[in-house]
């Protein structure tokens, strides 16, 4: 079982990610990507599938053309794990 | 310029389409699919993109793990069009 983050783990994981946006009300983060085209968008969501499914955890997210929006959380924890800061620093990592 | 079809041919178009909703304050149609997993839902995903890039035409679609949701609709159109029957058909084919 994967504990939530409590404020001051997560305020440290936060200042890693300065990307990405914090969802008080729902304790999740997202980011908004945008690519050259949807062929390129699509790209980058199949690298993010394998991470997901690879990490045994997956994204909410949506695509329209050449933007991505990732949303991240734990379900089971009712906010922010250590999954999600590991999932969006992989996620990152794959930007150039 | 593709154009926005009429009452009658979208009523037409809807009745071929009985697994779509059509959102009629935007004139667009959605439909939802579930899947087994994640990997089985993005497997779908990858079949419904390159669909999409062949008909140089793009769905607006959110994934959360074996769910996949599409809506179709013709921005410069400004509602449905032949495109997104056409899509529509495609992406039902793809269904067991």
């Amino acid at each position: 079982m994967v504990e939530r983050l409590n404020a001051e783990d997560r305020e440290a994981a936060l200042a890693l990610l300065p990307g990405w946006v914090h969802d008080k009300a729902v304790d999740s983060i997202a980011r908004d990507f945008r690519f050259k085209d949807f062929s390129t968008a699509f790209a980058f969501m199949a690298q993010v599938a394998m991470l997901a499914e690879k990490a045994g955890h997956h994204p909410d997210w949506s695509n329209s053309y050449n933007r991505v929006r990732i949303a991240l959380s734990t379900h089971d924890a009712g906010g922010l794990s250590e999954k999600d800061i590991a999932l969006a620093l992989e996620i990152d990592r794959l930007m150039p």
